[in-house]
């Protein structure tokens, strides 16, 4: 179905941009867990809206209700988790002139294709970015679980537009590298505001976000995600792979058009002698001392840091006219959009790449773990 | 399922590389179509090995074997598909050195994590590319049928180590660009062994290959693939979008390490009113005048060409001396690989691709088509 | 996933006899039905607690809220819909006694032999019947859409106890039958408030009814429900069948414990001859003259009526002392239960029937349709 | 998907009467378990045709053929096991008459509702019995894993026509009933050919039988099934409970038309306190003291016997003539069916009736095991 994925670990999400609530419902947590809901609503505060500068005016508290799933104590209790967001503060009329005029870059043409009119459209309806807030809901309990197994998951802005940030130090696997990954980790979870390892890469990123707003315009971005503490032996081979779980899931995120794997498109132009991660003996064991895999063999984990990037468009909300066409008169029409739109998402999709993470790894894990000795 | 994609057309993938057969199961196809069997025996003959200088001495006939599926006349029959492909060319015996060594690159360590030495070592078992045979007899099939509903689909190589082909005239989507399209179809189909629009780009690429096997090394790709004539309205939102179910697919071929679609990673640096594309009125409707989206918009399409591209790693089993560990005695142990390998998968890849995307519109137009008016 | 049933319409049951809301997600409604909410509650009703003598006297208003899945016009729009209903009426201190003392017939003790002390205990918390008024809140829209493709449901009680009622006029097919069988279903949705085709029948049961509860016991039942107006060629060979896909969610009902269609049972008792429904022409087309089969064969509709019989178990919780067992002390304890518990169930269980039949059907057709010429 | 089945085992079922093969595929396999051939073949062989007077005398084999799923020790691998079976006796031509003529109690006529022509006639296609065929392989198998894991199932006819046998001893849960209970089983499987406990019960049910054919008739039977050491607490709430699983299997076997459990129908008629199942403290641990319950409660295992009942309709083919329609012609037409027919095909079944219990409990237990502590 078209709003749910995952295994063992269900997530069927809901909502509209518009509707009275969004949420989603989790099937398959292990019992026995208490969501940290501080913790929970702090991670989602990430991806909330008007929060920043670079960020849509519209303010949506983005609180998690969970209204089923728990226990009397708080825990997991083996039913299904329901979570239930309000959306608060919507101004549908903001979106009368967009009814019969397609945006550009968003999903109103399709949807139109497809139901002929029925479809929710003011704010984008079901295809609205609104709905990663359950995602990262969902993925927010996911990361919580996973940190209690030994699984630590980070995400940051490598890339928006020309400003590019330090890449993690997940391809070798040395002492010094692990060390170097856990303090990348480390600041990036350090309370700041923008999600970027270098101080200077930050500055370099909002500049070109501000200089694309000034222009009414917007820009597009690339997530670097890592988990680092995954066992091997996690995933399956072919179609319910680790890569295929994560892309499933990152391609059903509004604005992702590019997903790749440790060393990821390069290796279209690189030699296998290169590219293979060699063996050698790590504390008793045979490991890869290299990682161009992203911390994947086959569809299961080598234990290595399973690593991902993804590539975000550019907001299609842009206040500068387009071109467009008036579906009811079929005549072309400049369209200008004057909604409450960021004129970068990228920052904000960084927990949604974490929450994917999460949800891939916890679901793969649940679902296709080891087998028992 | 691990072995299992598909939500209205399911296709069940089993075999490994020196069991006694490999084949697929495909339920769901509609009834009273009439596969061509010839054409999918010369389909399947693209990926079969053993078939040119850069492919693996190896030889598979790979035919096709329909058991079940299709009424006396020959036409599907609602019924479940089978298709068994014989394993007549097994050489087990070459895999006695690297039953305890896993080679780097392969899934040989992270199956034996997950198995503990139950899983089939030989060829890599069910991890063999060898398993891309069937994906292609269930795609051949949806090529038939997506063919017999106008949809064209071609793929090739856009890139081979350091060398280059013409990409698809597939983003601006005016007449000329449409019929160099459909020009570099014809030539992809016109029976050429190696699958480049140019000439140049053929030669260069081969010199890739001959240049790696010379080192004993392998070469990775890239492949381009497009699909014109899909209608618009096909697909869903969220996680079973078009994007999504290429992408559970081609994450589930041995090798694929990178996806991305239409402008792709390069969304990344983009502005908005760059990456957006317009409508106007084309033939009395609105459509897209340019094709950055890659032919789906929140998941379903906008009637352009879906396009994506996707980076093949070089061949993981390279002659060259490479460092692993005996996994029986915990000791590092060299590792020198002769079997029968391709110095570079890639041009046998593009089939798969082709099939990828056969199986994932088709399924998609099965499962979620614009709802009827 | 085990709160989750349908191929096409796909539907997520979640909540807890206590949680703060109980509710249901409704994916692939399709779109452009408005839904008639006071035909909803009314449906609902049926089943909710508190409404007359045989029932128990927790109340609550069951009233559906739909927060996602429609448009701005209150039509389905294509995207999931989601329902709460709000737990308004819980007394948990009911359940004190019976924390560590598992009441029989009651799967208080599965789910701690499942989750060790995690579950949700009060009230049954998941396995509760509460859980079915989402069943029925889905169901009930369900009905709606089959209604407005001819289809006509209804149930009623066969049996409880040791009374019965007239048997649905389903297995002759010529017209005094059919007009019989209208008129019994008309008889049935005329308001009134016990669900049985003849006046005599109701008083017997509820005499049932009430010797049981006099005696502080509980009674069973036999619940009948037919499907008129499907179209032949709906369904599925083998384990997608209609016959499957209504099982499957039946035994999700809890206290079902047998179900058959048709003939049912007896056939283990008949001859062919007499059990094979013969073909004669009607109206111009094939059509067969008697419905042993239940309306279906081979798991596809004939389109004859489709008519199953389920029985519902006595109400576990009885205020009789019953033997069980401390699990604190692991010693034997007597359990007298003392929460608001109705003595026969069966009657509010008649929509929950008709809500099965209709969400298997509806889901039968959007996802196995006969297929289009 | 309609020919698919399971959660974690997954089932994949092709094949028609008379294709070239049938066959199945089944994915989730533990690893590392090493089938044993000879007794697979035996318990096959129970469900072939031709090997009784009371069977047709069309003669297979039936010798499942395993092409892919074992490592070279003959040991499940991890990868999905493929059976192939050959159809070596088809007579096509049998069915020559009855291609526009749909026999009564078979799905001719709602093959042809469905699929108009395009459908596979002879033999009823995809809707054979011979279909049982490949789910007894899988569940042959399955039957060999659980008894390695103490699970001992076993079935017997409980009813053909009027004659009945002895029903098993699995409601009460006393040391004499459970040693009365393994008994039966021992007499079952002690190679005897006709599948009744009591040697009278043979003789009556055989005399019905030879009663009907001897009147070109056929009859039908109730099959009951029984599993004896499944621990407490696998299976899953709702509608992936034991109860669910194994109904959505057994009503995708042909000619199933009923299914209860435990006290079953009865329970309609029953008090609470009769129907109950009251908790002792056994060998240190509370269990249930009566069975009623089938094995299950809310879904999940109670420890005690899982027991199941299902009705067998008469074999739908028989040689007296009866009423159908000329589909072409659409006139009545009668029909006397001149192929190789079962006079009862309940006794063939109950090899499939244990595949049935075998393939859901294992599935649950594998996808919903007990919570590890």
């Amino acid at each position: 179905m078209s709003s749910t994925f995952g295994t063992s670990l269900r997530v069927t999400v809901f909502g509209q941009s518009h509707s009275p609530a969004i949420g989603c419902v989790v099937e398959g947590l292990p019992a026995g867990f208490s969501p940290d809901m501080g913790a929970l609503r702090a991670f989602m505060s990430r991806r909330a809206p008007g929060q920043a500068s670079w960020s849509t005016p519209r303010k949506e508290a983005d609180l998690p209700n969970i209204v089923s799933g728990l226990n009397q104590r708080g825990e997991t209790c083996g039913a299904p988790l329901a979570v239930i967001i309000e959306n608060t503060n919507t101004r549908s009329g903001d979106y009368d002139d967009v009814l019969h005029v397609p945006r550009p870059g968003h999903a109103d043409s399709t949807a139109q294709a497809k139901w002929h009119g029925y479809q929710d459209v003011p704010g984008g309806g079901h295809f609205s970015g609104r709905l990663t807030a359950p995602i990262c809901a969902a993925g927010g309990i996911a990361l919580q679980i996973l940190a209690s197994r030994g699984v630590r998951v980070g995400a940051h802005l490598l890339r928006v537009g020309e400003a590019t940030d330090e890449p993690f130090a997940a391809v070798q696997l040395d002492s010094p590298s692990a060390e170097r990954l856990q303090g990348q980790l480390d600041m990036l979870s350090d309370g700041r505001s923008f999600p970027v390892i270098l101080r200077e890469s930050a500055d370099a990123m909002i500049a070109q976000i501000d200089a694309a707003r000034a222009e009414q315009d917007s820009v597009g971005g690339v997530i670097e995600c890592v988990a680092c503490g995954m066992p091997a032996g996690v995933g399956s081979p072919m179609f319910d792979g680790i890569e295929s779980a994560i892309a499933r899931l990152a391609f059903g995120i509004p604005a992702v058009k590019s997903l790749e794997f440790g060393a990821g498109s390069l290796v279209g132009s690189m030699r296998g002698s290169a590219n293979n991660d060699p063996y050698g003996v790590v504390d008793g064991a045979a490991a890869p001392l290299t990682n161009n895999a992203g911390g994947n063999l086959g569809g299961i984990t080598t234990g290595a840091p399973v690593l991902f990037r993804m590539a975000i468009k550019p907001t299609p909300s842009i206040a500068r006219p387009q071109a467009s066409v008036n579906l009811e008169r079929v005549q072309p029409e400049e369209l200008a959009i004057h909604g409450r739109h960021d004129p970068c998402i990228a920052p904000r999709a960084v927990p949604v790449a974490e929450a994917v993470m999460a949800l891939a790894l916890l679901d793969s894990w649940l679902a296709f773990p080891p087998q028992s000795l």
